[in-house]
Protein backbone atom coordinates (compact mmCIF):
# COMPACT_ATOMS: atom_id res chain seq x y z
CA UNK A 1 0.00 0.00 0.00
CA UNK A 2 2.64 2.14 -0.72
CA UNK A 3 0.55 5.57 -1.80
CA UNK A 4 -1.07 5.29 1.12
CA UNK A 5 1.72 5.31 3.93
CA UNK A 6 0.62 8.53 5.08
CA UNK A 7 -2.79 8.40 5.49
CA UNK A 8 -3.31 5.25 7.21
CA UNK A 9 -6.49 4.04 8.04
CA UNK A 10 -8.00 5.32 4.48
CA UNK A 11 -7.93 2.67 1.84
CA UNK A 12 -5.78 3.49 -1.67
CA UNK A 13 -8.34 4.30 -4.37
CA UNK A 14 -7.95 3.19 -7.51
CA UNK A 15 -9.42 5.58 -10.11
CA UNK A 16 -10.26 4.09 -13.92
CA UNK A 17 -11.87 6.52 -16.56
CA UNK A 18 -10.98 10.43 -15.53
CA UNK A 19 -12.91 12.60 -17.90
CA UNK A 20 -14.93 15.12 -17.54
CA UNK A 21 -17.16 12.88 -14.43
CA UNK A 22 -14.49 11.11 -13.79
CA UNK A 23 -12.08 13.51 -13.63
CA UNK A 24 -14.20 15.95 -11.01
CA UNK A 25 -14.76 12.83 -9.11
CA UNK A 26 -11.50 11.63 -8.85
CA UNK A 27 -10.47 15.62 -7.23
CA UNK A 28 -12.62 15.34 -5.00
CA UNK A 29 -11.36 11.86 -3.41
CA UNK A 30 -7.54 13.60 -3.57
CA UNK A 31 -8.98 16.57 -2.16
CA UNK A 32 -10.18 14.42 0.92
CA UNK A 33 -7.09 13.03 1.56
CA UNK A 34 -7.28 10.14 -0.22
CA UNK A 35 -4.23 8.46 -2.55
CA UNK A 36 -5.20 7.87 -5.50
CA UNK A 37 -4.07 5.20 -8.30
CA UNK A 38 -5.63 6.36 -11.82
CA UNK A 39 -5.66 5.14 -15.39
CA UNK A 40 -7.43 6.75 -17.85
CA UNK A 41 -7.68 5.28 -22.03
CA UNK A 42 -6.07 8.87 -22.99
CA UNK A 43 -3.34 8.81 -20.31
CA UNK A 44 -3.35 12.82 -20.82
CA UNK A 45 -6.49 13.05 -19.27
CA UNK A 46 -4.95 12.02 -16.04
CA UNK A 47 -2.56 15.06 -15.59
CA UNK A 48 -4.10 17.28 -13.65
CA UNK A 49 -4.77 14.34 -11.07
CA UNK A 50 -1.44 13.36 -11.57
CA UNK A 51 -0.93 17.00 -10.42
CA UNK A 52 -2.28 16.78 -7.42
CA UNK A 53 -0.36 13.63 -6.44
CA UNK A 54 -2.40 10.94 -7.86
CA UNK A 55 -0.15 7.85 -9.54
CA UNK A 56 -0.55 7.18 -13.07
CA UNK A 57 -1.06 3.53 -14.03
CA UNK A 58 -0.70 2.08 -17.65
CA UNK A 59 -3.08 -0.08 -17.37
CA UNK A 60 -6.82 -0.70 -15.09
CA UNK A 61 -5.46 -4.08 -13.38
CA UNK A 62 -2.29 -2.09 -12.46
CA UNK A 63 -3.77 0.25 -11.13
CA UNK A 64 -6.20 -2.04 -9.24
CA UNK A 65 -3.28 -4.20 -8.08
CA UNK A 66 -2.14 -1.14 -6.18
CA UNK A 67 -5.11 -0.13 -4.41
CA UNK A 68 -7.75 -1.05 -1.95
CA UNK A 69 -10.99 0.45 -3.30
CA UNK A 70 -11.48 0.51 -7.47
CA UNK A 71 -14.16 2.92 -8.85
CA UNK A 72 -14.35 2.85 -12.41
CA UNK A 73 -16.57 5.50 -15.00
CA UNK A 74 -15.87 4.43 -18.46
CA UNK A 75 -18.18 4.52 -21.39
CA UNK A 76 -20.15 1.80 -22.38
CA UNK A 77 -20.91 -1.56 -21.02
CA UNK A 78 -18.65 -3.17 -23.07
CA UNK A 79 -15.69 -1.15 -21.78
CA UNK A 80 -17.16 -1.62 -18.06
CA UNK A 81 -16.63 -5.67 -19.14
CA UNK A 82 -13.31 -5.33 -20.54
CA UNK A 83 -11.81 -3.90 -17.79
CA UNK A 84 -13.30 -5.62 -15.06
CA UNK A 85 -13.44 -9.53 -16.89
CA UNK A 86 -10.91 -9.63 -19.25
CA UNK A 87 -7.44 -11.18 -18.68
CA UNK A 88 -5.38 -9.03 -16.96
CA UNK A 89 -8.38 -7.11 -15.77
CA UNK A 90 -9.47 -5.41 -12.45
CA UNK A 91 -11.16 -9.03 -11.22
CA UNK A 92 -7.99 -10.79 -12.10
CA UNK A 93 -5.80 -8.43 -11.15
CA UNK A 94 -7.09 -6.87 -7.73
CA UNK A 95 -5.83 -7.69 -3.98
CA UNK A 96 -8.04 -10.15 -2.30
CA UNK A 97 -10.36 -8.66 -0.63
CA UNK A 98 -10.99 -5.15 -2.48
CA UNK A 99 -14.00 -3.50 -3.53
CA UNK A 100 -14.97 -2.87 -6.87
CA UNK A 101 -17.43 0.00 -7.31
CA UNK A 102 -18.61 0.87 -11.30
CA UNK A 103 -19.90 3.85 -11.59
CA UNK A 104 -20.65 3.96 -15.55
CA UNK A 105 -24.21 3.75 -16.25
CA UNK A 106 -24.20 0.12 -17.55
CA UNK A 107 -26.27 -3.11 -17.23
CA UNK A 108 -28.07 -4.50 -14.46
CA UNK A 109 -27.09 -8.12 -15.78
CA UNK A 110 -23.67 -7.21 -16.33
CA UNK A 111 -23.26 -5.56 -12.97
CA UNK A 112 -24.52 -9.24 -11.34
CA UNK A 113 -21.95 -10.75 -13.54
CA UNK A 114 -19.43 -8.77 -12.52
CA UNK A 115 -20.93 -8.87 -8.88
CA UNK A 116 -20.22 -13.00 -9.26
CA UNK A 117 -16.96 -13.07 -10.58
CA UNK A 118 -15.80 -11.03 -7.85
CA UNK A 119 -17.57 -12.62 -4.97
CA UNK A 120 -15.61 -15.80 -6.50
CA UNK A 121 -12.28 -14.42 -5.60
CA UNK A 122 -13.50 -12.72 -2.56
CA UNK A 123 -13.78 -8.86 -3.92
CA UNK A 124 -16.93 -6.92 -2.79
CA UNK A 125 -18.69 -4.71 -6.07
CA UNK A 126 -21.04 -2.35 -6.07
CA UNK A 127 -23.02 -0.75 -9.30
CA UNK A 128 -23.07 3.02 -8.38
CA UNK A 129 -24.11 5.39 -11.51
CA UNK A 130 -25.13 9.10 -10.96
CA UNK A 131 -27.39 11.53 -11.94
CA UNK A 132 -26.60 15.29 -11.63
CA UNK A 133 -24.05 15.63 -14.93
CA UNK A 134 -20.96 17.15 -15.42
CA UNK A 135 -21.83 20.15 -12.90
CA UNK A 136 -22.95 17.86 -10.30
CA UNK A 137 -19.55 15.86 -10.61
CA UNK A 138 -17.63 19.47 -10.40
CA UNK A 139 -19.61 20.87 -7.25
CA UNK A 140 -19.66 17.46 -5.63
CA UNK A 141 -23.67 17.23 -5.90
CA UNK A 142 -24.20 14.24 -7.51
CA UNK A 143 -26.85 11.43 -6.75
CA UNK A 144 -25.35 7.90 -6.57
CA UNK A 145 -28.14 5.14 -6.66
CA UNK A 146 -26.26 1.93 -5.38
CA UNK A 147 -26.94 -1.53 -6.09
CA UNK A 148 -24.37 -4.10 -3.47
CA UNK A 149 -24.33 -6.08 -0.10
CA UNK A 150 -25.37 -3.61 3.10
CA UNK A 151 -21.30 -4.27 3.64
CA UNK A 152 -20.16 -3.22 0.53
CA UNK A 153 -22.40 -0.68 0.31
CA UNK A 154 -21.37 0.99 4.05
CA UNK A 155 -17.76 0.07 3.02
CA UNK A 156 -18.19 2.67 -0.43
CA UNK A 157 -20.15 4.89 1.39
CA UNK A 158 -17.05 7.43 2.93
CA UNK A 159 -16.23 7.91 -0.77
CA UNK A 160 -19.27 8.43 -2.22
CA UNK A 161 -20.16 11.24 0.37
CA UNK A 162 -17.11 13.03 -0.79
CA UNK A 163 -18.55 12.73 -4.37
CA UNK A 164 -22.28 13.57 -4.22
CA UNK A 165 -25.00 14.81 -1.76
CA UNK A 166 -28.06 12.08 -2.44
CA UNK A 167 -26.92 8.28 -2.00
CA UNK A 168 -29.66 5.99 -2.21
CA UNK A 169 -28.66 2.06 -1.66
CA UNK A 170 -31.60 0.15 -4.04
CA UNK A 171 -30.95 -3.28 -3.51
CA UNK A 172 -28.11 -5.95 -4.08
CA UNK A 173 -25.80 -5.96 -7.33
CA UNK A 174 -28.14 -4.39 -10.07
CA UNK A 175 -30.05 -2.27 -8.12
CA UNK A 176 -28.44 0.81 -8.82
CA UNK A 177 -28.09 0.31 -12.62
CA UNK A 178 -32.12 -0.45 -12.47
CA UNK A 179 -32.97 2.68 -10.52
CA UNK A 180 -30.89 4.66 -12.85
CA UNK A 181 -32.41 3.26 -15.93
CA UNK A 182 -35.75 4.16 -14.45
CA UNK A 183 -34.08 7.45 -14.27
CA UNK A 184 -33.28 7.57 -18.22
CA UNK A 185 -37.31 6.43 -18.72
CA UNK A 186 -38.52 9.32 -17.25
CA UNK A 187 -36.15 11.69 -18.96
CA UNK A 188 -36.79 9.66 -22.48
CA UNK A 189 -40.58 10.53 -22.51
CA UNK A 190 -39.66 14.44 -21.00
CA UNK A 191 -37.15 15.46 -23.53
CA UNK A 192 -39.40 13.78 -26.84
CA UNK A 193 -42.59 15.56 -24.73
CA UNK A 194 -40.50 18.36 -24.62
CA UNK A 195 -38.76 18.86 -28.61
CA UNK A 196 -42.04 17.59 -29.70
CA UNK A 197 -44.20 20.54 -28.20
CA UNK A 198 -41.69 23.21 -29.14
CA UNK A 199 -41.66 21.86 -32.46
CA UNK A 200 -44.99 22.14 -32.96
CA UNK A 201 -45.23 25.36 -31.50
CA UNK A 202 -42.33 26.73 -33.50
CA UNK A 203 -43.67 25.11 -36.71
CA UNK A 204 -47.57 26.72 -35.53
CA UNK A 205 -46.15 30.20 -35.44
CA UNK A 206 -46.23 30.33 -31.56
CA UNK A 207 -43.45 32.68 -30.05
CA UNK A 208 -41.81 30.57 -28.18
CA UNK A 209 -40.07 32.33 -25.94
CA UNK A 210 -43.10 33.72 -24.87
CA UNK A 211 -44.75 30.13 -24.41
CA UNK A 212 -41.56 28.96 -22.43
CA UNK A 213 -42.05 32.16 -19.86
CA UNK A 214 -45.58 31.37 -20.17
CA UNK A 215 -45.83 27.78 -19.06
CA UNK A 216 -42.11 26.75 -17.31
CA UNK A 217 -43.49 27.03 -13.84
CA UNK A 218 -46.76 25.34 -14.68
CA UNK A 219 -48.02 21.77 -15.19
CA UNK A 220 -46.01 20.99 -18.52
CA UNK A 221 -42.60 22.07 -16.32
CA UNK A 222 -39.72 20.04 -15.84
CA UNK A 223 -36.06 19.98 -15.24
CA UNK A 224 -35.48 19.10 -18.72
CA UNK A 225 -37.68 21.86 -19.72
CA UNK A 226 -35.91 24.80 -17.57
CA UNK A 227 -32.51 23.38 -18.44
CA UNK A 228 -32.94 22.63 -22.01
CA UNK A 229 -35.69 24.79 -23.92
CA UNK A 230 -33.60 28.30 -22.87
CA UNK A 231 -30.43 26.56 -25.07
CA UNK A 232 -33.29 25.39 -27.80
CA UNK A 233 -34.04 28.74 -27.80
CA UNK A 234 -30.50 29.98 -28.37
CA UNK A 235 -29.64 27.03 -30.89
CA UNK A 236 -27.49 26.10 -28.56
CA UNK A 237 -26.79 22.23 -29.15
CA UNK A 238 -23.25 21.37 -27.58
CA UNK A 239 -23.46 18.53 -25.42
CA UNK A 240 -24.61 18.80 -21.39
CA UNK A 241 -25.31 15.33 -22.08
CA UNK A 242 -24.39 13.55 -25.14
CA UNK A 243 -26.51 12.09 -27.64
CA UNK A 244 -24.66 9.07 -28.04
CA UNK A 245 -24.81 8.17 -24.25
CA UNK A 246 -28.24 8.44 -23.94
CA UNK A 247 -29.14 6.31 -26.91
CA UNK A 248 -26.74 3.73 -25.07
CA UNK A 249 -28.69 4.44 -21.71
CA UNK A 250 -32.42 3.74 -23.77
CA UNK A 251 -30.70 0.54 -25.16
CA UNK A 252 -29.90 -0.83 -21.59
CA UNK A 253 -33.52 0.74 -20.25
CA UNK A 254 -35.34 -1.18 -23.55
CA UNK A 255 -33.20 -4.83 -23.16
CA UNK A 256 -33.94 -4.81 -19.15
CA UNK A 257 -37.46 -3.50 -19.40
CA UNK A 258 -38.04 -6.30 -21.98
CA UNK A 259 -36.62 -8.85 -19.94
CA UNK A 260 -38.48 -7.64 -16.84
CA UNK A 261 -42.00 -8.69 -19.61
CA UNK A 262 -42.33 -4.78 -20.34
CA UNK A 263 -43.11 -3.28 -23.52
CA UNK A 264 -42.17 0.34 -23.19
CA UNK A 265 -44.01 2.06 -26.27
CA UNK A 266 -42.82 5.33 -25.52
CA UNK A 267 -39.27 4.26 -24.19
CA UNK A 268 -38.88 2.64 -27.69
CA UNK A 269 -40.22 5.36 -29.51
CA UNK A 270 -37.75 7.94 -28.01
CA UNK A 271 -34.91 5.55 -28.72
CA UNK A 272 -36.32 5.43 -32.09
CA UNK A 273 -35.77 8.80 -32.46
CA UNK A 274 -32.45 9.80 -30.99
CA UNK A 275 -31.35 7.01 -33.29
CA UNK A 276 -32.35 8.80 -35.74
CA UNK A 277 -30.83 11.63 -34.73
CA UNK A 278 -27.29 9.92 -34.61
CA UNK A 279 -27.64 9.35 -38.13
CA UNK A 280 -28.36 12.99 -38.92
CA UNK A 281 -25.14 13.00 -37.23
CA UNK A 282 -25.91 14.59 -33.93
CA UNK A 283 -24.05 11.64 -31.61
CA UNK A 284 -21.81 14.41 -30.25
CA UNK A 285 -24.52 16.96 -29.57
CA UNK A 286 -26.57 17.68 -26.68
CA UNK A 287 -29.44 15.51 -26.04
CA UNK A 288 -31.85 18.76 -26.46
CA UNK A 289 -30.73 18.37 -30.30
CA UNK A 290 -33.48 16.06 -30.67
CA UNK A 291 -35.86 19.52 -31.98
CA UNK A 292 -33.45 19.50 -34.48
CA UNK A 293 -34.83 16.14 -36.12
CA UNK A 294 -38.34 17.72 -35.76
CA UNK A 295 -37.23 21.74 -37.03
CA UNK A 296 -34.33 21.51 -39.51
CA UNK A 297 -34.21 25.34 -39.94
CA UNK B 1 -79.37 45.22 -19.99
CA UNK B 2 -81.39 44.02 -17.14
CA UNK B 3 -78.83 41.92 -15.12
CA UNK B 4 -75.98 44.73 -14.89
CA UNK B 5 -78.21 47.62 -14.14
CA UNK B 6 -76.48 48.01 -10.31
CA UNK B 7 -73.11 47.79 -12.53
CA UNK B 8 -73.17 50.94 -15.19
CA UNK B 9 -69.28 50.52 -16.67
CA UNK B 10 -69.37 46.53 -16.24
CA UNK B 11 -70.67 44.31 -19.27
CA UNK B 12 -72.90 41.51 -18.35
CA UNK B 13 -70.86 38.09 -18.66
CA UNK B 14 -72.99 34.76 -20.27
CA UNK B 15 -70.88 31.78 -18.73
CA UNK B 16 -71.76 28.60 -20.57
CA UNK B 17 -70.63 25.28 -19.26
CA UNK B 18 -70.48 25.69 -15.07
CA UNK B 19 -68.41 22.33 -14.58
CA UNK B 20 -65.71 21.67 -12.26
CA UNK B 21 -63.72 24.25 -13.98
CA UNK B 22 -66.57 27.16 -15.23
CA UNK B 23 -68.15 27.00 -12.03
CA UNK B 24 -64.84 28.14 -9.97
CA UNK B 25 -64.43 30.52 -12.70
CA UNK B 26 -67.90 31.93 -12.82
CA UNK B 27 -67.91 32.33 -9.29
CA UNK B 28 -64.87 34.64 -9.19
CA UNK B 29 -66.59 37.08 -11.60
CA UNK B 30 -69.53 37.04 -9.28
CA UNK B 31 -67.67 37.80 -6.64
CA UNK B 32 -65.45 40.69 -8.37
CA UNK B 33 -69.36 42.73 -9.26
CA UNK B 34 -69.94 40.98 -12.86
CA UNK B 35 -73.53 40.27 -13.43
CA UNK B 36 -74.07 36.52 -14.91
CA UNK B 37 -76.69 34.96 -17.38
CA UNK B 38 -75.44 31.30 -17.00
CA UNK B 39 -76.00 28.30 -18.94
CA UNK B 40 -75.33 24.49 -18.58
CA UNK B 41 -76.21 21.16 -19.81
CA UNK B 42 -77.24 20.01 -16.23
CA UNK B 43 -78.71 22.56 -15.21
CA UNK B 44 -77.93 21.81 -11.66
CA UNK B 45 -74.39 22.34 -11.51
CA UNK B 46 -76.08 26.45 -12.07
CA UNK B 47 -77.57 26.07 -8.76
CA UNK B 48 -73.95 27.72 -6.72
CA UNK B 49 -73.69 29.60 -9.06
CA UNK B 50 -77.73 31.36 -9.17
CA UNK B 51 -77.72 31.47 -5.33
CA UNK B 52 -75.03 33.97 -5.38
CA UNK B 53 -77.06 35.83 -8.05
CA UNK B 54 -76.68 34.49 -11.58
CA UNK B 55 -79.77 34.00 -13.87
CA UNK B 56 -80.55 30.32 -15.14
CA UNK B 57 -81.31 30.84 -18.79
CA UNK B 58 -82.17 27.43 -20.78
CA UNK B 59 -79.94 27.87 -24.14
CA UNK B 60 -76.68 29.10 -24.54
CA UNK B 61 -78.12 31.35 -27.24
CA UNK B 62 -80.60 32.66 -24.69
CA UNK B 63 -77.85 33.47 -22.52
CA UNK B 64 -75.64 34.86 -25.12
CA UNK B 65 -78.66 37.24 -26.06
CA UNK B 66 -78.80 38.21 -22.37
CA UNK B 67 -75.39 39.27 -22.35
CA UNK B 68 -72.60 41.78 -23.81
CA UNK B 69 -69.60 39.32 -23.37
CA UNK B 70 -70.00 35.27 -23.11
CA UNK B 71 -67.39 32.73 -22.19
CA UNK B 72 -67.83 29.03 -22.89
CA UNK B 73 -65.85 26.31 -20.95
CA UNK B 74 -67.38 23.43 -22.54
CA UNK B 75 -66.49 19.54 -22.92
CA UNK B 76 -64.96 19.21 -26.29
CA UNK B 77 -64.48 20.77 -29.97
CA UNK B 78 -68.32 19.51 -31.13
CA UNK B 79 -69.86 21.21 -28.24
CA UNK B 80 -68.18 23.66 -28.91
CA UNK B 81 -69.06 23.96 -32.68
CA UNK B 82 -72.91 23.42 -31.60
CA UNK B 83 -72.98 25.65 -28.92
CA UNK B 84 -71.29 28.32 -31.34
CA UNK B 85 -72.44 27.58 -34.68
CA UNK B 86 -75.73 25.93 -34.61
CA UNK B 87 -78.48 27.45 -35.72
CA UNK B 88 -80.05 29.42 -32.18
CA UNK B 89 -76.63 29.24 -30.95
CA UNK B 90 -74.20 32.09 -29.87
CA UNK B 91 -73.09 33.60 -32.58
CA UNK B 92 -76.64 33.49 -34.09
CA UNK B 93 -78.11 34.62 -31.34
CA UNK B 94 -75.06 37.58 -29.67
CA UNK B 95 -75.99 41.13 -29.23
CA UNK B 96 -73.92 43.31 -32.06
CA UNK B 97 -70.45 44.18 -30.97
CA UNK B 98 -70.24 41.33 -28.21
CA UNK B 99 -67.21 39.44 -27.30
CA UNK B 100 -67.49 35.90 -27.66
CA UNK B 101 -64.57 33.97 -25.41
CA UNK B 102 -64.60 30.10 -25.77
CA UNK B 103 -61.69 28.87 -22.50
CA UNK B 104 -62.50 25.13 -24.08
CA UNK B 105 -59.30 23.20 -24.98
CA UNK B 106 -60.32 22.88 -28.61
CA UNK B 107 -58.93 23.17 -32.30
CA UNK B 108 -56.97 26.10 -33.37
CA UNK B 109 -59.17 25.70 -37.03
CA UNK B 110 -62.39 25.87 -34.97
CA UNK B 111 -60.78 29.06 -32.89
CA UNK B 112 -60.83 30.56 -36.64
CA UNK B 113 -63.85 29.57 -37.73
CA UNK B 114 -65.53 30.86 -34.87
CA UNK B 115 -63.79 33.57 -35.41
CA UNK B 116 -64.63 34.42 -38.81
CA UNK B 117 -68.46 33.43 -38.54
CA UNK B 118 -68.13 35.93 -35.37
CA UNK B 119 -66.90 38.90 -37.37
CA UNK B 120 -69.69 38.52 -39.97
CA UNK B 121 -71.93 39.17 -37.43
CA UNK B 122 -69.70 41.98 -36.29
CA UNK B 123 -69.12 39.83 -33.17
CA UNK B 124 -65.58 40.16 -31.71
CA UNK B 125 -63.82 36.17 -30.06
CA UNK B 126 -60.98 34.96 -27.91
CA UNK B 127 -59.67 31.82 -27.81
CA UNK B 128 -58.37 31.14 -24.09
CA UNK B 129 -57.94 27.66 -23.27
CA UNK B 130 -56.41 27.43 -19.71
CA UNK B 131 -53.59 25.51 -17.55
CA UNK B 132 -53.70 25.21 -14.04
CA UNK B 133 -56.63 22.30 -13.94
CA UNK B 134 -59.28 22.39 -11.18
CA UNK B 135 -57.21 23.86 -8.13
CA UNK B 136 -56.00 27.19 -10.38
CA UNK B 137 -59.74 27.80 -11.56
CA UNK B 138 -60.53 27.10 -7.65
CA UNK B 139 -57.45 29.65 -6.30
CA UNK B 140 -58.14 32.17 -9.36
CA UNK B 141 -54.76 31.03 -10.01
CA UNK B 142 -55.11 29.80 -13.80
CA UNK B 143 -52.81 30.14 -16.71
CA UNK B 144 -54.65 31.91 -19.62
CA UNK B 145 -53.38 31.37 -23.28
CA UNK B 146 -54.93 33.75 -25.60
CA UNK B 147 -55.50 34.31 -29.27
CA UNK B 148 -57.51 37.06 -30.74
CA UNK B 149 -57.18 40.47 -32.19
CA UNK B 150 -55.47 43.09 -30.01
CA UNK B 151 -58.79 44.68 -29.38
CA UNK B 152 -60.57 41.77 -28.68
CA UNK B 153 -57.51 40.77 -26.17
CA UNK B 154 -57.88 43.94 -24.34
CA UNK B 155 -61.76 43.98 -24.11
CA UNK B 156 -61.23 40.28 -22.48
CA UNK B 157 -58.17 40.89 -20.06
CA UNK B 158 -60.23 42.37 -16.92
CA UNK B 159 -62.52 39.25 -16.97
CA UNK B 160 -59.48 37.06 -17.75
CA UNK B 161 -57.38 39.03 -14.45
CA UNK B 162 -60.55 38.15 -12.16
CA UNK B 163 -59.78 34.25 -13.03
CA UNK B 164 -56.09 34.09 -13.27
CA UNK B 165 -52.59 34.99 -12.85
CA UNK B 166 -51.02 34.14 -15.91
CA UNK B 167 -52.46 35.97 -19.16
CA UNK B 168 -50.65 35.98 -22.33
CA UNK B 169 -51.58 37.00 -25.81
CA UNK B 170 -49.99 34.65 -28.33
CA UNK B 171 -51.33 35.81 -31.74
CA UNK B 172 -54.64 36.05 -34.03
CA UNK B 173 -57.67 33.95 -33.55
CA UNK B 174 -56.67 29.81 -32.88
CA UNK B 175 -53.32 31.17 -31.53
CA UNK B 176 -54.57 30.54 -27.90
CA UNK B 177 -55.23 27.02 -29.01
CA UNK B 178 -51.94 26.45 -30.72
CA UNK B 179 -49.74 27.34 -27.58
CA UNK B 180 -52.07 25.06 -25.34
CA UNK B 181 -51.60 22.29 -27.29
CA UNK B 182 -48.11 22.52 -27.31
CA UNK B 183 -48.44 22.74 -23.72
CA UNK B 184 -50.52 19.23 -24.09
CA UNK B 185 -48.09 17.65 -26.09
CA UNK B 186 -45.17 18.15 -23.66
CA UNK B 187 -47.39 16.84 -20.61
CA UNK B 188 -47.98 13.96 -22.78
CA UNK B 189 -44.15 12.70 -23.38
CA UNK B 190 -43.50 13.81 -19.65
CA UNK B 191 -46.74 11.22 -18.30
CA UNK B 192 -45.45 8.17 -21.13
CA UNK B 193 -41.82 8.45 -19.22
CA UNK B 194 -42.74 8.95 -15.82
CA UNK B 195 -45.40 5.86 -15.81
CA UNK B 196 -43.41 4.03 -18.19
CA UNK B 197 -40.17 4.43 -15.57
CA UNK B 198 -42.10 3.64 -12.51
CA UNK B 199 -43.72 1.05 -14.14
CA UNK B 200 -39.94 -0.28 -15.00
CA UNK B 201 -38.64 0.27 -11.75
CA UNK B 202 -41.77 -1.98 -10.18
CA UNK B 203 -41.26 -4.83 -12.47
CA UNK B 204 -37.68 -4.15 -11.64
CA UNK B 205 -38.19 -4.73 -7.76
CA UNK B 206 -36.88 -1.29 -7.01
CA UNK B 207 -38.35 0.29 -4.37
CA UNK B 208 -40.64 3.26 -6.06
CA UNK B 209 -41.29 5.40 -3.10
CA UNK B 210 -37.46 5.74 -2.40
CA UNK B 211 -36.73 5.93 -6.15
CA UNK B 212 -39.54 9.01 -6.57
CA UNK B 213 -37.40 10.60 -3.11
CA UNK B 214 -34.23 9.84 -4.31
CA UNK B 215 -34.45 11.79 -7.81
CA UNK B 216 -37.78 13.51 -7.94
CA UNK B 217 -35.57 17.11 -7.39
CA UNK B 218 -33.25 15.73 -10.33
CA UNK B 219 -33.05 15.68 -13.93
CA UNK B 220 -35.74 13.17 -14.14
CA UNK B 221 -37.61 15.81 -12.03
CA UNK B 222 -41.38 17.42 -13.51
CA UNK B 223 -44.77 18.83 -12.09
CA UNK B 224 -46.48 15.21 -13.09
CA UNK B 225 -43.47 13.30 -11.76
CA UNK B 226 -43.88 15.84 -8.53
CA UNK B 227 -47.86 15.86 -8.43
CA UNK B 228 -48.95 12.08 -10.03
CA UNK B 229 -46.44 10.14 -8.83
CA UNK B 230 -47.36 10.33 -5.14
CA UNK B 231 -51.08 9.37 -6.43
CA UNK B 232 -49.49 6.66 -8.06
CA UNK B 233 -47.41 5.04 -4.83
CA UNK B 234 -50.68 5.01 -3.26
CA UNK B 235 -52.97 3.67 -6.00
CA UNK B 236 -55.06 7.00 -5.82
CA UNK B 237 -56.35 6.89 -10.30
CA UNK B 238 -59.03 9.34 -9.06
CA UNK B 239 -59.03 12.45 -12.01
CA UNK B 240 -57.50 15.43 -11.33
CA UNK B 241 -57.54 15.57 -15.55
CA UNK B 242 -59.35 13.29 -17.18
CA UNK B 243 -58.20 10.20 -19.48
CA UNK B 244 -60.76 10.66 -21.44
CA UNK B 245 -60.02 14.85 -21.75
CA UNK B 246 -56.23 14.36 -22.25
CA UNK B 247 -56.96 12.28 -25.26
CA UNK B 248 -59.38 14.77 -27.08
CA UNK B 249 -56.36 17.04 -26.69
CA UNK B 250 -54.03 14.72 -27.77
CA UNK B 251 -56.75 14.13 -30.81
CA UNK B 252 -56.76 17.67 -31.53
CA UNK B 253 -52.64 17.90 -31.05
CA UNK B 254 -51.70 15.45 -33.34
CA UNK B 255 -54.46 16.95 -36.13
CA UNK B 256 -53.06 20.59 -35.76
CA UNK B 257 -49.31 18.51 -36.48
CA UNK B 258 -50.09 16.99 -39.17
CA UNK B 259 -51.43 19.88 -40.52
CA UNK B 260 -48.22 21.82 -39.74
CA UNK B 261 -46.43 19.23 -42.29
CA UNK B 262 -44.95 17.49 -38.33
CA UNK B 263 -44.86 13.73 -37.93
CA UNK B 264 -44.58 13.62 -33.86
CA UNK B 265 -43.78 9.48 -33.39
CA UNK B 266 -43.70 10.84 -29.55
CA UNK B 267 -47.35 12.29 -29.63
CA UNK B 268 -48.50 9.64 -31.58
CA UNK B 269 -47.32 6.82 -29.11
CA UNK B 270 -48.71 8.64 -26.13
CA UNK B 271 -52.45 8.75 -27.52
CA UNK B 272 -52.18 5.42 -28.95
CA UNK B 273 -51.38 4.45 -24.98
CA UNK B 274 -53.97 6.57 -23.66
CA UNK B 275 -56.43 5.17 -26.16
CA UNK B 276 -55.37 1.64 -25.38
CA UNK B 277 -56.26 2.64 -21.41
CA UNK B 278 -59.33 4.31 -22.18
CA UNK B 279 -60.45 0.74 -24.01
CA UNK B 280 -59.73 -0.85 -20.45
CA UNK B 281 -62.00 1.13 -19.01
CA UNK B 282 -59.96 4.92 -17.73
CA UNK B 283 -61.47 7.31 -19.52
CA UNK B 284 -63.06 8.62 -16.18
CA UNK B 285 -60.01 7.84 -14.30
CA UNK B 286 -57.21 10.51 -13.91
CA UNK B 287 -54.13 10.58 -16.14
CA UNK B 288 -52.11 9.07 -13.84
CA UNK B 289 -53.68 5.76 -14.27
CA UNK B 290 -51.84 5.44 -17.69
CA UNK B 291 -49.38 3.39 -15.20
CA UNK B 292 -52.11 0.67 -14.96
CA UNK B 293 -50.96 -0.14 -18.63
CA UNK B 294 -47.76 -1.42 -17.57
CA UNK B 295 -48.62 -2.37 -14.28
CA UNK B 296 -52.16 -3.92 -14.06
CA UNK B 297 -51.48 -5.94 -11.01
Amino acid sequence: MAASSNEKDRPVVGFIGTGVMGGSMAGHLIDAGYSLNVYNRTASKCEPLVKKGAKLHSSPGEAAAASDIVITIVGFPKDVEQVYLEPGGIVERAKPGSLLIDMTTSSPELAVRIYDAARSKGLGTCDAPVTGGDRGAREATLSILVGGTDEDFNRALPLFETMGKNIVHFGPAGFGQRAKLANQIIIAGTMLGMCEGLAYAKKSGIDTQRLYDCIVSGSAGSWSFTNYTPRILKEDFNPGFFVKHFVKDMRLASQSSQEAGLSLKGLETALEQYIELENEGYAENGTQSLYKLYCKD
